[in-house]
Formats: structure tokens, C-alpha cells, sequence
């Protein structure tokens, strides 16, 4: 006799929401009695009885039973066990369709909470390398291609912005999370004086749902949280993406510490970015899980439908990873040495200053599109001769265009960083701008919830 | 000799922008001229030729050439053929790569005030449905097996609920897309003095980027429309789903206008609801579009990459289609007929009763898990006889429990409904003041934007 | 002092290749001796000692050592401290790299074996049911309306043929996963005299890879694995939302067993359908491990990379899955009981009967589009009078076309059925040619592997 | 009055198929002729009209008509306008669902042998490009880190392997699409005495299906088209992105052809690998599009439902992105210029060669990991003093381990490479076999289709 029972079974993931549910479960109690749904004792003997139940689990001394499939059932079980028939109470004007659901959302503010501390945490790491690189210079890349000279703190704080973003999205989500759905019963509401106001009062939530329907089968917050939580990961894909590409040989802009490295078994000058490449890699989860939770509700019809169990693991996978390379950026970067001399030398390639020098005659008031051409001729003309910009005379230099003079040689990487000198350019003035702005949004982040 | 120029052309896409692409310049000429970075005569030419190019173009008129590429410069072409070597100072203090995130975003907002009207379009027509279905019975589901009783305007009041969220999350995109790019040149800003919050103030953006080098290579704001549109559609679906099962001749709960059926060209009470059917396939493209999009900025480097050009045309059909779906539903929820008999007549069947009877045998001192075995016992009873609950004696119930009484026979779908009393849940005052939140909700919507 | 090393560890999930890596090494082994690479009486030693560790993995015995990261550096310490330094020579002329590509493709081989074993299971099981009610009839479906009758024979059969083409595509990828890449090193190839024939033959592969670079960092075979498997869970999902459509009061096609359904804890009428649910919902699991794979492989340069260890974990659950959810339709399927009574009542409804009265008229001479013409008047007709068409008089059908005779009585389901009498079609006969197919490939299927 | 008729017409894509659909018409017409079904002059008439309709697509003056929705009924209606009535008498014995199903399948049997040549025109270009370098030595990477040298043409041959293995899921796909679905009416089959294998003999197919229902809602085929075309151009994006990162100045491995770069208007020496970019970026419309028809299938009840209209738009730019792309590496790979004197010195850095120092001492009896470990210590020495392997004396190298003696300097690069003459190895004679076996390939390729 085969048994199949393994595949409707929850146990083993559902158990992470042990104190979700019980808190769930205490504040449904505290109200029922406050009611008079039940007598007040009764409520009271279930409460001490889910406080042990509480203990058990972390004690690691609760006898969890597969058989009972999910953690709801194992919980219920348990407290008859431990306070008599009474326990059985408990669901009174509740059913799993909308306790599950209060758990879930239980859980998406916490880590929420986890994640938004996790996106602080990596932003002041950015930051710490900004200002204790504050003056270094590198090349900027479009295309892989070198493209203007830009400061190292300019790139870190690009990061920093973008993990913003992400904080406002997880911000956002948390408030359509913070919904009570507890009091829908199985779909259309429960047949007891229920005091949904006061249950969200006692799980701090913010607002209470206003259909039932919608409240037991509405899994969008765990879509928003993944596809916020996609984003974010791709953000971090970029960076580790640069690290993977700065730590070779050829680009050798930046060391890191042997601790996010691991070597060759014999070359120890090898220093594989494992920790970015497995960043990078795990991408691929978490979009994975997006579109299965995706799929999953694709055509379901109202209201609960038992595909919905299949919401959790993905999820939980999704959180876990997230904040596993949240921690892992938040340790990195930190030890993640810049090789200054090097970036430094490739910023002053002359080649990326032909900008520079095209908004030079345009200042001397040559039309933007003449300006480019003559440059584009000079830059051809150079790579032809297998000269640098700056090896030019002025002659040589007014061959092309009669506007040159001796400023000209004034155009530097320092001097073509300095002259980006607009709201959000990469003026040495306007990266300290970035970084005030970067440290006042971090203290307003101790406010984050 | 082959040419291969085709696989980088994108004017057959992308002069969809050609307003946002406009106005943007127009700004721009405006701004260098007011700072005296070009001659304020020569902004004023140089606008006065932008509105001829884009009269052109809405007249029908404008010589698009494929061999320029893009639609920067086709336009950029065409304003110096009409306008002179003027038009070359355009360029001034841009680069196409803020240009084109400044286009993006302003289209985004534009469609995203389009897209938050359609949701209102149709929250309006299931306010509709719903209010003149008010009193409408019907059985509600869970695993698309008859639970409970709800009102029709309930179930319809979960999607009004789901389209809420979903007007929530675009506003929040919204938010994150009001911001302006143009200032950040290729990458690195730009070496004239331009001013960017007169530019944002001309456009109507609510603030400017900070950082150049993430505002020319960020296109968060298109995924997080991306994945607003994914979960809007998945509701879409899920209300698809259930026409298309209503319509079926089994449930016959509704029927659908001609406008919005295909018979079979030979059986005409074949009612196809083809357009339901369609919404629900079109989910699958709005999930894929966002996938494509998360799958291009996977591991992308900073800044501009030209794999960023793909973001475009996966982005518009995502507009276009739920623009469409959201434009169908509005016509065809109202044409949408209940088939009140069969509804009622379903709502009114016994077994869903049950749960309410073990309340009822609750409410008088029975523990809730003592209760439900009795009905459970109850019901396999009748079920193997063959009868309904109702045909039972009040003797019959009392074989099971000696604690029913007269009470019993006042268990009817209705007074299940009504029973279920608390905020959110089906009783025809709460699905009334569901009704009244819906209206006030609309109304304030006439402040979206 | 914080520990980031476990987000690199994955000995909790590739330990799982136990057999798959001690098979590989026993035969790396038995080579290195046989060519004199390392002295044979090392060999013994080492193949002894990798055959004490098997047997304390499968005791439950072995000390795994979450620090050593992964499986071959577990394997490796404990065979080292069973037999010795000499232990240390069974890793000449291998590297990790080829090594877990050859675990992975040793354990795909197993997996598709036992898929397959699975989709005959099914097919089987799709078969008996087809067999058992060989003669019901039932109305077949387009846009989940009723269209025509058809066998319910055919309608399992045409399932039967989905999984035959499933079975296809996982034998393809067999082929494809069946080439050794062991030999292959890091990334070159190894500088020792290795017979990579030799361990072909001994782990019972067909070829041997040609390219090192590619060996070592090729994972199309587990795409394609998942592939294959993405579409056959589809093909499970299309079964599955039959199967509870048809478990609906409103359809009541079919009943399933207690087993695979879970009734309400009250209402014992109310067969939830979970098991069907479930495996609809798992299909979004499925999917996203797909996406998960192809997102981490996108645009990575050769030749190995840490991203490539996240391969296992999606595969792993891919498998599973999909392995437990054909386990699950092999017992449910035979328990299904189909509702004779109301298959055949409903097959017989008159207005699916119009398309054979269109062919009838098309058979006495009237052209296609016209027959259809009169047969859609004809249905408007009785549809407004509330008749069905069996109820018309001959004198009503002349009113429509003077072709009508006697013989249009003779159209009912049945003969409808036993009309589309052409291969593949629905006609009792060619039925029985498509049993005694699906016999014949199960017969063949014996020779699978 | 708003039209909705928008969303349900497909004309405007589907008219792609108009040769297949009027190949099948064809063939179906004399076939019904040829079965006395329709008088056989009338089939002449058909085909006739038939043949002017395709003439007039071809000349462009069809007059395409989008209130007839799709392409079956523009044809039909200008086939009976131009011979009559008896144009109507086509219809006879199929329907839309088995002829739209006839179209996809004799369209996905042509982009198979056109994605397939184009396979082979990239594989010919990188088999070019390695015979061209037949004996550059370059490093091979892991991690984007030097790990030992290999032959550059060892590198080229690892793509050819992967595309091959590519053409030969395509040509799995071929097998499965190469299947007769016409004659299977809507769903049940066709009540006329047609003649299916003739059919299938006409239009070339291998077999004819063998169940309706099955028939008209399969779209396997496509999905295995575009899970094929997924990881092809997976394939394409890991090429892409080592074309991007060896066309940077850091590495500076290759130089593409003006044609296949862009330069900054102004930076000419700045080639920017545009095409290899956008592949890279076009791999995520492609999985997008997979996941898309995914999607779409998920849960979809037998049989035609009209969410399968949708599945043409995805797979059509599928099909074109996948082919344009193709097209674009047989003209990049051939203009790429490897940048000899670049990749051979970086080839000789002298850490590459601990891993055969490592194995030079295993060949003198060292056990592997002991040499190892003295070749980590060695290796840590010189990078400490800032040294290469090849300045240490023999001295040097003998405190570290007394087996060394002069053959250590005869570890080169070269030697290093030749040491790996195993099959697959990267050995010149073996790259050699991999040259001579790709080229065999290629042959026997001729006879693809």
C-alpha cells in the first residue's frame, strides 16, 4: 500500500512560521474571550497552553508529526494535548484559509524588516569605500569601453541610489502587507462578534482587510516582495558582475580579502571572486522563484485553492537568499582593497579626454557637432601615428581647428571630472554632495519601521 | 555584400517617443538658452524647428529614415535640414544616453496615468456589476468546490479590492519614474552649466537623479511597471478564468454579450468567450516581457550597455496589452448578464450549510471540534440516503446532538450570509458598506494624478 | 568574528551524488592502476577504501564535514584517513571541474531512467482508464464549451500521446547526457596517459566529450532536462485542472478517491481535489527552475564559474517534483471513478449534434458554408423557442432546407461519434486502433533504457 | 460605440503563414477530389483560386482585410470572390483548429531548416577562425582568472561543440513537428472518408497524429522551438560576452570590423561590440518568449481554447530574432581579428604553470597533494618577492622540494599545452582531431534536412 500523503505534506517548511502562528493564535484567543466568544478562563488556559507550545518548539522539544501535514494541525494537536478539550476552541471564528494568511503576512514584515536593515548595511558599506577613497579616479565604461574619466566614489554611490530604490519598494510592499486578513474564516467572514480591530491593535497591524473573498486567496504580497526582491538581486548582480571583471588579472582594479576568495589549490595568486560569482549565479533563483509564484496564481480561480500552498517555499528560498548576500556584500565590501595606482593610471588614457576637448571648442564656439567631427579626425590621426592626445603640439593641434591655444593642455582626467560640475556629475563638489546625501539618508534609515 | 545594419535599427520601434523625445528638447534648447550656453535666438530657432519636426511627424509627414537608426537622429536630421547647422547645438550638454532615459520616463508616466485610468474603468464597472446585483446569492468556492454562501456583489467587490493594490503599486512606480535624467551626459554629467531643476520644472518632474552614472544606465522604473503589470494581469486572469467557467453551459452563471463571444459559426447558443480567453492567454506575454527584462540586466556592468536598447519594445507591447485587456473589461463586465435563478438556486444547497449548523451547535456550548464531527456525521448520513439537510426531522438532528432545536430550520443561505457580520465579511450590510468604501475609493481617484 | 563560509557550502544538497561520485572514482581509480599512472596495488587500495565510504554514507555512519565545503572534499578526507597519503592519488588527472560534471551527468542518466519509468506509469494508468469505460461517451470541449461528443477513451488517449512525446524528449536528452567528460581536467585536459575510452566503457557511457572547455562547463543537458520536464508538468497541469473542473458539483464528471481528495473537516460531500491542485500548482516550481538555470548560464564566459554550482538545487527539485507528481497520478488516475450517467447525458445534448446535421446536408449535395448557414437559423431557431433539436418535426426541418429527410434522426451522439471515422478520430473503431497502439509503444517501452 | 474587435484580430501576424496555409489548402483540395468528397473539377477550380490568391500576396496586392480577423478567412473570402460559391466546398472536412495546426507545424519544419543552416554558417565561421589561429596559444580562464594556457582554436571548437549539440535538438524538434495534424476536424475528426496519409505524403510529413483531441491543442513543438532556441542563444551570449570583454582595452584579445562595431561619434579608437551587446541583451526576449508560451499552456483544459491564438507572436520573433542573430556572428566571427601577440604573452605567465610544475613532480613520484601544497608554498614565495616562477634557480626550487632538477625550465606554455594530449585535451595534435572532426561534421551536415 503506497502512501501519498508526502505530497500534501507542509511541515517541513511551514514550521518557520511557528511564532508568526502563535502570536497569531494568542491575540485571536485574547479577543475571543474579550468578547465572550469563549469564557475568559478558557482563553486564558489556551494562552499559557500556546505559550508552552512556544517553548517546545524552541526548546526543540516539540514531538512535530508528519502525519498532522501542516504546522497548524501539529500546533492545534499539541495544545489539546497540553490544556484538555478546551484547546479545541481556539478555531473558533477562524479557519486555516485565513490564519495561514495572517501568518504570511506576519512573516513578510519581519523580514522585510531583516531585508530593509540588510539594504542599510550594504549602502553604508558603499559608502565607507567612497570616503576612504574619496579622491581616486578611474575610467568609466560604457560598452566595456573606456569613456570618461570618473570618480571611484561617483561609481560607489551609483550603488548606493540604486539600493534606495530598492529599500522604497520593499517600504512599499511592507504597507500592502500590513493588512490584518484575520476574520475572513474559510472565505466569506466568520458567524461571531469578532473584534478585527482589535486583533490588528495587538499584531501592530496597520489597517484590517474589507473583503474576504479577496483577503484568503490575495497572495500579491509575496509577489511584490519577490519581484522587489528580483530587482534588488539584479542590482547586486551588476556589482558582483564589476567585482568578477575588476578582480582578473587584466583589469586589476581591486583586491579582495582572502575570505571572499578562494584560491587555486595551488596558485595562490589566483583569487576567484567565489562569493560575487555565487551572487551573480543566485540571481537566477530568485527570478526562478518569481515566476513560479507567477504561474501559480495564473487563472485561479476565488478563492483558496490548494495550488496556494506552493506559495511558501520559493518564498522563504527567496528571503533566505537574499539576506544570506546581503550579509555576505555587507562583509565584502568593507575588505574589498581599490588598487588606486592602477585606476588612477587608466583614467588619464588620453583618448577619453576627446570629449572634453570636443565641450572645449564648443566653448570656444565651435557648433557642437563641428566640435566632433574635428576631434573624431585628431583621435584618428593620433591612433594612426600610435601617439597619446597630449603628445600633440599646438601646431599639430591647430591643423585641425584654429580655435586650440594653450588650454588645451589643461584638459585632464582631473580637470574633465571637476568640469562635470552639475547636480549629480562627478565634480569632486557634487560626489561630496552624493555622499552628505548618502549619509542623511542612511540616519533618516534608523526610522525605517 | 550583406548588410547587417538591420540588427541595431530601432526607428520602427522607438519613434513612438517621438512627443516625450520633443518635448525633452524643447525643454533642453529652452534651458541652454536661458543660461546662456547657446544664444537665446538660437534656442528659439531651434524650437521653433522641433514644432515643425513633430508637426511633420503627426501630419504624417516626416521622412523616417531606417539608415539613421534611431529616432534621435532621424529628428536630429531633420530639425538641422530645416533649421541649419544651428540645429547641431541641440546636443549641447547631452548625450543620447540620458536622452533616452529621459524619453522613458517620461512615457512611463504617461502610460501609467493611462493604465491607473483603465483600473479605474474597471473598478467602476465591477462597482457596477455589483450594485445592480446587490442582493444576488451565489455559492462561493474554495477548490472550485461550493463552500458557502456569498453575494454576488461580495465576490465582485475581491477583484474591486485586487485592482486597488494594483492602482497602489503603479502610483509607487510613479513616484520612482518622476525623476529626471537629463543632466547625467553619457555618464559622468555634463560640463556646462546647465540647470536641472528648471528642466524638471518645465517637465513636470518632481525631482532630479543624483547620481549621473546610475540615472543613464537605471531602468528599474520599467521593471517595476513590468511587475505591476504582471500581477495586474494575473488578477485579470483569475477573473478570465472564472467568465470563462461561468459561461460554461455546466455553471451558467453568466452570460456574456455578443460583442464579447464568438459562437461557433454554426451553433449560436456556443457562446466562446474568446475575449476572457484571450485575457488569460495574454498573461503569459506580460510574464515573459518581464522575465526578458530581468534576464537583460542580469550581470550588466556600468553603465550604458547597448543591450539596454532591448528594453523597449518588450516594455511597449506590455503597455499596449494591458492597456487593451483593461479596455475590453470595461466593456464587457457591464454587457456581463448573472443568471440570478441559477445562482440563487445553487447558493441554496444544503451541504454549505453545514458549517453553519456546527456554528449554530457552537453557539450553544458545544466545543468547535465536537461540532464539526457531528455535522461531519450528519452529512455522510443524508449523503448516503440521498437527501438534503433540510428534509431531516428535527428528531433525525436529534440522533446526532440533543442540543438542536427549532433554530435549525433557520439556517438558510441568507442567514448565512447575514450571519457573516464583521468588517470584510458577506453579510448584505458589511457587502454595503464594501459598496459605500468602493465609491468613496473611485472618488478619490478623481485626485490620481 | 562573523562566518560567511556558508554561503559557499553545499555538501547539504550535492551529498545527495554519493554513488554517482564513488562509482566515478572507483572507475578513475581502476584506470589510473591499469595504465600505470599510479601503482595498481594503490589503486586496490583507494577502490577498497571508496567502498568503505559508500557503505558508511549508506549506515548513516559517514562524518560529514559541512566545513570541507562539498562531497569530493568530504570523500576525499575520509578515504584519506582510511587508507592513507595514498588516497591523495586519486585525484592525478582530474580536477573538481570534470568531476562534478561527470557526477551530474552520471546522476541525469538515473533520473531519466526513472522519469521515464514514471511517464509509463502514467501512460499506463491513462490506458486502463480508457480501457475500463471503452464505450462512454462524454461532450468534448473547445473554449470549455461543449462541441462535440466524443469518446472518453479518446479524450485519455490524447494524454496517453503527450507523455509519448514526453517519454521522447527525455530519451533525446539521454543521449545527449550520455557522454563522459571525466579526462577533461580544470578546463585543458590532463598531462597523463588517461584511457577516457576505457572509463566510458566501465561507467556505461556512449561517447566521449571532444572538447574539454565545453566539457567542463556545459549544463545543456540539465536545461534540457528541465525543459522536457517544464513542458510534460504542463501537460500534468492541463490533466490536473480537468480532473478538478470535473470534480466540480456543477461538471460531476468524475469522483475521485478518498485518498487523493480532502474533504472539508465537515462537509464529506465537498471533495476537495488537492492532489490535482497541488500538481497544478508545483508547475510554477517547475517553470521557475527553468528560468532560474537559464537566467545563471546567460553570459557567462568560459570556462567553469562558482555560478555554476547553482545548478543543483532547482534540478534536484525539479526531479523531485516531478517525480512525485507522476508518482501521484499513477495512483490516482486508476482510482478515478468517471460518472457514466452524466458523461453520456450530457454527450447527448441536441445542439452538438448541429455540426453532423451541417455534414449530413454537405452529404445530399448542399454546399459547406451554406448547410452551415441553415443549421445556424436552425439552432436560433430552437434556441428561442426553448427546444432542442431532436424535438423538431420533419416539417420544421424542410422549413429549412428541403434536403432534410428521415435520416436526420438518425444523428445522435453515437452515431455523431462512430461519423468521424478516420485515423485519429473519435470513431469507436479507430478508438480501438488508438488502444491498441498505446499498447504496442507500452510494449516497446519495456526496452526504455 | 467602441469597437473591441482589435483584440481578437491576428491578421496582422499571422499572415506570415499565408504560403503553408495555402499549401495545405492545396493539398486538402485534392485530396478531397481525389476522395470524390467534392467533385473533382471542383478541386481544379479550388487549387487554381488558390494559386491566383498566392499571387496575389506575392505581388503585394491582396486586399488584406482585418475585419475578417485572420488569415483563413481573408483567403477564403477572396478565393470564393474569385471562383464562386464552390470556393465554399474547401471547408469541407476540417476545420480552423486542425488547419492552423497544419500551418504552425509546415512553418516550424521551414525556420528548423533555417535556424539549422544558420547553425552551421556560425560553426563553419568559428572552425574558420580556429583554423586561421591554428597555433595561438591564449589563456584559459575560470573565474575570469588565468588558470593554463590552451590553444585558441581549443577555445573556437568548444562553441562548435555546443552548437552542434544545438542543431541536434533542433533536429529532435523536426521529428516531433514532422506529424500530420489536418483531419482532425475541430477536435473529434472529420465525418468524410478522407484520405490522411496522402495528405501527409503531399506535404511531406513523416506521419499523420493519431488523436484529434490532441492534435488541435498541442503546441509541444513549439515550446521544444523555442527551449532549444533558449539555449542557443545562451550559447550566443556566453560568445558575446567574452567577445565584449576580450574587445576591451584591458584585455585588447580581438578587434572587431568597423562593421560590427560602433564608435563613439567622437572616440573612434573606442569600438564599441554593439552586436555582440545586443545578442547578449536579445537572449532575454528569447526566454521571455519560452516562458511566455509557458505560461500560456499552464492549466489549459482540453482542447482548442483561444488563448492558444497567442501563441504566434512570441515564436515568430523567436524565430527571427534567432535567425537575424546567427546571421550577424557568420559575418562578426570571421572579421574578428585575435590580437596574436596579446594572448601569447599573457598565455606565458609563469603562475599558469604551478598546475604542471605540480604534475612534474607527481611524475617523480610526489604524491598529488604534497605537490600541490609545495607548489602553493613556491608560488606564495615568488608573488611575496614580486618574481616569476621561471627567474627561480634550480636552487630555489630545490629548497622547496628535492626532486626538481633542469626539466623544470622545460615547462613552457607550449609544453604545458602539449601535455594535454588526451581526447578532448587541448594538445595541438589533438585540437587537430578537433578540427578534423568538426569539419567531418560539417560534411555530414549537408545532409541535414
Amino acid at each position: 500500500m503506497i502512501d501519498y500523503s508526502d505530497y500534501t505534506v507542509s511541515i517541513h517548511y511551514d514550521r518557520r512560521l511557528y511564532r508568526q502562528d502563535i502570536a497569531g493564535s494568542i491575540a485571536h484567543a485574547r479577543m475571543l474571550g474579550r468578547q465572550g466568544i469563549i469564557p475568559s478562563e478558557d482563553a486564558e488556559t489556551i494562552i499559557s497552553g500556546l505559550k508552552s507550545v512556544e517553548q517546545e518548539i524552541e526548546a526543540g522539544e516539540f514531538p512535530w508529526d508528519p502525519s498532522l501535514e501542516d504546522l497548524h494541525m501539529n500546533i492545534e494537536r499539541r495544545l489539546t494535548e497540553l490544556v484538555g478539550p478546551v484547546g479545541g476552541r481556539l478555531h473558533t471564528g477562524r479557519s486555516r484559509n485565513d490564519q495561514i494568511a495572517l501568518d504570511m503576512r506576519l512573516y513578510t514584515r519581519e523580514v522585510i524588516r531583516e531585508t530593509t536593515a540588510g539594504l542599510r548595511g550594504v549602502q553604508r558599506a558603499l559608502l565607507g569605500l567612497a570616503e576612504s577613497n574619496r579622491e581616486a579616479l578611474m575610467p568609466g565604461y560604457t560598452h566595456l569601453q573606456r569613456a570618461q574619466p570618473v570618480l571611484f566614489a561617483h561609481h560607489m554611490l551609483a550603488y548606493f541610489q540604486m539600493f534606495q530604490r530598492d529599500a522604497g519598494r520593499f517600504a512599499d510592499c511592507y504597507r500592502r502587507a500590513d493588512v490584518l486578513p484575520l476574520g475572513s474564516g474559510a472565505l466569506a467572514g466568520v458567524p461571531y462578534p469578532t473584534d478585527r480591530h482589535y486583533l490588528a491593535e495587538e499584531l501592530g497591524f496597520g489597517s484590517i482587510s474589507t473583503n474576504s473573498m479577496d483577503a484568503v486567496s490575495d497572495r500579491d504580497f509575496l509577489l511584490e516582495y519577490q519581484a522587489a526582491a528580483s530587482v534588488c538581486m539584479m542590482h547586486l548582480s551588476r556589482l558582483s558582475e564589476e567585482i568578477v571583471i575588476w578582480s582578473s588579472r587584466e583589469f586589476d582594479f581591486v583586491r579582495l580579502s582572502d575570505e571572499f576568495t578562494t584560491g587555486s589549490s595551488i596558485m595562490p595568486q589566483k583569487r576567484n571572486p567565489d562569493f560575487a560569482e555565487l551572487a551573480r549565479g543566485k540571481t537566477g533563483r530568485i527570478y526562478g522563484h518569481l515566476m513560479a509564484l507567477l504561474t501559480l496564481m495564473k487563472g485561479l480561480p476565488l478563492t483558496y485553492n490548494r495550488d496556494l500552498q506552493e506559495d511558501k517555499e520559493g518564498f522563504f528560498d527567496t528571503v533566505d537568499t537574499l539576506l544570506a548576500t546581503l550579509r555576505v556584500f555587507q562583509g565584502m565590501l568593507p575588505r574589498m582593497e581599490l588598487n588606486v595606482p592602477q585606476v588612477t593610471r587608466l583614467a588619464g588614457e588620453s583618448y577619453m579626454l576627446a570629449t572634453d576637448m570636443a565641450d572645449y571648442l564648443v566653448g570656444k564656439g565651435v557648433p557642437f557637432r563641428e566640435a566632433h567631427g574635428i576631434m573624431r579626425r585628431l583621435c584618428a590621426h593620433c591612433e594612426a601615428q600610435g601617439r597619446e592626445l597630449q603628445e600633440l603640439t599646438l601646431d599639430d593641434y591647430r591643423g585641425f581647428c584654429d580655435r586650440f591655444d594653450e588650454g588645451v593642455y589643461q584638459i585632464t582626467a582631473l580637470a574633465s571630472v571637476a568640469a562635470r560640475d552639475n547636480p549629480g556629475g562627478t565634480a569632486p563638489n557634487r560626489v561630496a554632495e552624493g555622499l552628505e546625501q548618502a549619509r542623511q539618508l542612511l540616519e533618516e534609515a534608523a526610522n525605517d519601521f
